[in-house]
């Protein structure tokens, strides 16, 4: 390796020390954190948040990028050299436009909207938050004014989670996916509802969550390089390829609900305890976008986790773990009911058939908020007349409207499309999957993850950033992506189960 | 307050934060962390280290505190704005002498023997650590080097952790105390020993834990600023005046040692969230010195836990807790129990009168390893023959003998004397104590800790780092660390309990 690429690395790995660092202060806070630590821990991330900004923004990084792009000018286009240098020219490009202060500001910022957000919330008063959302909004716009005009200024917190994405593509994928994805709702409201009164009995909080570890130790989850704790908002995070740590909740109202969450974040996890060993410590290490992380998440939630094959596997264990709230229902019930389509107002909480949806409204918001076309003040309005208009369901106060997710909260706009992105891209691997691993629903059926877990590790998971999201998809599908896969298989799925 | 004052403050609260994220780290690697996540660690670990010591030895702070000191050189020479100055230039003339990369090379050859240590002990092979050890005594003759010539190279070890004090002011200090406490030691065993089986049964650890954490909350802990986690080797740590955690473990073949362990580690919790506000992000912030926090929690485990007056609240809650195990047994049998004199092998498990014994025998062999006078590899060897010497035990193995504590893996030495010391200054305080507030055993007999504690934190707590140990025994007792109380105070209470 040439000196410049040594000393490149070397400088990556310390800024990727203080990334760990900063996430760990972040999982901290939503795991174990007591309140009193809260307004120290905002300084400590925001001072992290810069320095680790500062360090990487130096002219020293940008001097060896510059001699580097020369030196591997012919080295072959997939080598990891070549992406590294691209990947960390792709974010230095970016970072270097964004002021030291701005990012302590918008760490400071964001850690008070965080805890205005859980209090406005609790009490379901969307006033209390307001003033901070309305801050991050105009913190976004700030950071949209650092880099030149892009197609849309959408565009350019958008690329933050899903490099090369535009706002115009994503619009065009959700336009085809709407009308048909509400034709498939109406469909399924116009006949008769499935039952899934059984689902919502007196569940035991640590039978279900020792199930999801059960659950999660099949899937080929490492306990020695992570760990499961319990947040109020599930996530997954990571301090090392080798400690990758996700969370759950247990929901009183939806007990079962913990089982499919420990799937989603087992399915983010897996991926990141996936990448290239040799990935440590650089940019090249964890999952290449939001969306692509998504489409492993949704894959283990729904795709195994809401599968016939899978509870024909794991329904009697469940019965053996719920006697008295599953002993009587059978298979097709249970399969049923884990599926129940039904417009309602919690994204997270969502069915397959609803679930993108939610996410086009959000969208459409932030992209008002981002151009000023929409008011903050008027957000809670127009969420409801949206919800309405999409769903046919009206939220009966904030917190089960606009309040809901933590993600503004935290500054992030432009997040929540990757959501439905990674529902297609999901489905578009998993027809490839089925290709190539023929006999998957047979090693499902006997509780087998590994041919699965192989297939994701050699496609996916082992270039962890190395390929942009869109040329990844390409490379393993031949197509980018694309919305058809996934609505034939609500579809095929939906049609089975209700009887269309 | 001056422009440049405000400035040296923004830059040591940056280092505060710093080293908060690093403390967290820590925590959570003796707490949670999965073991795969060992090796990005201590690469974390290392990365913080050296970045805080940057930060903090910069030109910018080396000219703010020469350009301050003569601005308050007229101060009150008690104003925080003048102590502030002394500490920090204290530090400054102490870090400023380290080489960055040598603070690196500290974190990550400590890492590494953390982990050494960790196998060694649980082989009982001393060979694993030895290399480990011989470079950590390399890296400390190292630190000294820096240094210009003192009275002893210990001074300059023992200056990290303990300012102010002399090598041979502690062995001053040892030398009067060791013959009377092997003196008493001896009277005591030449009598008959007290019946302690029943605290060695079958005690269900959640109920210990339970136990422990009323005791806590009675003492005063703010479980909002603070929490307690399990702990191979339990300790306090801090991410803020207002985040205070601590550990405890509970010991299959000790159980009661709970107790205690949370006790202990209160006491040091306490000190910590007792320091003024106004202390935040500098280094003002915490107790003193090591010796001042040892005086705290050997304080509340040991003058406070094993008196009688507490127990006569807790002992009936106790039996309570615990029926099979003490319900026949009563207050002055199990006052005895606690308080059981018997020369042991483990440190943390000594009982009061052998304990200082243990910390004599590591000063020696710490001061014989700088000076080079003992080599690493002829540690198990002479740490027996003094075993033998000072306490007539010898270890079975080097798991309960030279590989018993944590503290060298760490790469400290220069730290144990400052656990005798802090049980002097503990009785110090405490004929200080029940002078001011004289019915102070009545308020804990009703298991009122608030007399206590507000005494503490009045003399103590709220001044955090601000005087110099030494200094504030003097100011709150009226004398410098003496051994004198400590030994009537063993003397009395155990010439009772064994009918001396």
């Amino acid at each position: 390796m040439s000196e410049k690429l040594e000393r490149l690395k070397t400088l990556l790995a310390e800024v990727a020390d203080l990334n760990y660092a900063a996430a760990l202060l972040g999982w901290d806070q939503q795991t174990y954190m007591p309140p009193g630590g809260a307004e120290a821990r905002g300084n400590q991330l925001a001072t992290l948040s810069r320095f680790s900004h500062d360090k990487f923004v130096s002219d020293e990084i940008g001097t060896l990028l510059d001699d580097l792009e020369k030196e591997y000018a012919g080295a072959q286009p997939d080598s990891d050299e070549l992406r590294l240098l691209r990947l960390t020219r792709h974010n230095y490009d970016q970072q270097v436009r964004v002021p030291s202060e701005f990012v302590a500001e918008f760490a400071v910022v964001t850690s008070k909207a965080f805890e205005a957000w859980v209090e406005a919330r609790s009490t379901s008063d969307f006033a209390i938050f307001r003033p901070h959302l309305e801050k991050v909004v105009e913190l976004n716009q700030r950071f949209v004014s650092f880099f030149p005009p892009a197609d849309h200024p959408y565009d350019i917190l958008l690329d933050q989670f899903e490099r090369g994405m535009k706002t115009a593509e994503v619009q065009a994928i959700f336009d085809e996916l709407r009308p048909q994805q509400v034709e498939l709702i109406q469909a399924i409201a116009a006949g008769p509802q499935v039952e899934d009164a059984f689902l919502l009995g007196d569940y035991d909080e640590k039978k279900m969550w020792d199930f999801s570890v059960q659950i999660a130790t099949q899937f080929g989850y490492d306990w020695e390089r992570g760990r499961q704790d319990k947040a109020a908002h599930p996530f997954t995070t990571n301090f090392s390829i080798n400690d990758v740590r996700i969370t759950t909740r247990f929901e009183e109202d939806k007990p079962t609900s913990m089982l499919f969450s420990t799937m989603h974040e087992t399915g983010h996890a897996l991926y990141e305890l996936g990448s290239n060993q040799a990935y440590e410590r650089t940019p090249l290490a964890g999952g290449t976008s939001l969306a692509v992380h998504e489409s492993q998440s949704r894959m283990w939630e729904n795709l195994v986790g809401r599968s016939l094959p899978f509870w024909e596997y794991f329904f009697p264990k469940f019965k053996e773990a719920f006697p008295t709230q599953v002993g009587q229902v059978d298979l097709p019930s249970f399969y049923k009911a884990i599926n129940k389509v039904e417009p309602s107002l919690i994204r997270v909480n969502a069915d397959e058939a609803t679930y993108n949806l939610h996410i086009m409204l959000r969208l459409e918001l932030e992209i008002g908020m981002v151009e000023g076309n929409v008011q903050v003040k008027d957000l809670p309005e127009i969420w409801n007349a949206k919800m309405d208009e999409y769903l046919g369901v009206v939220p009966p106060n904030d917190a089960k409207g606009v309040l809901q997710d933590i993600h503004w909260s935290g500054g992030t706009l432009g997040y929540f499309s990757t959501y439905a992105l990674g529902n297609l891209i999901s489905v578009q691997l998993w027809k490839q999957i089925l290709k190539d691993v023929p006999n998957l629903p047979d090693q499902i059926r006997a509780g087998k993850f590994e041919g699965l877990l192989g297939w994701l590790h050699e496609h996916i998971h082992v270039h962890g950033a190395k390929f942009e999201p869109q040329e990844l998809v390409e490379r393993v599908t031949g197509s980018r992506i694309n919305p058809a896969p996934y609505v034939s298989y609500l579809r095929e799925k939906f049609s089975e189960i209700y009887g269309l």
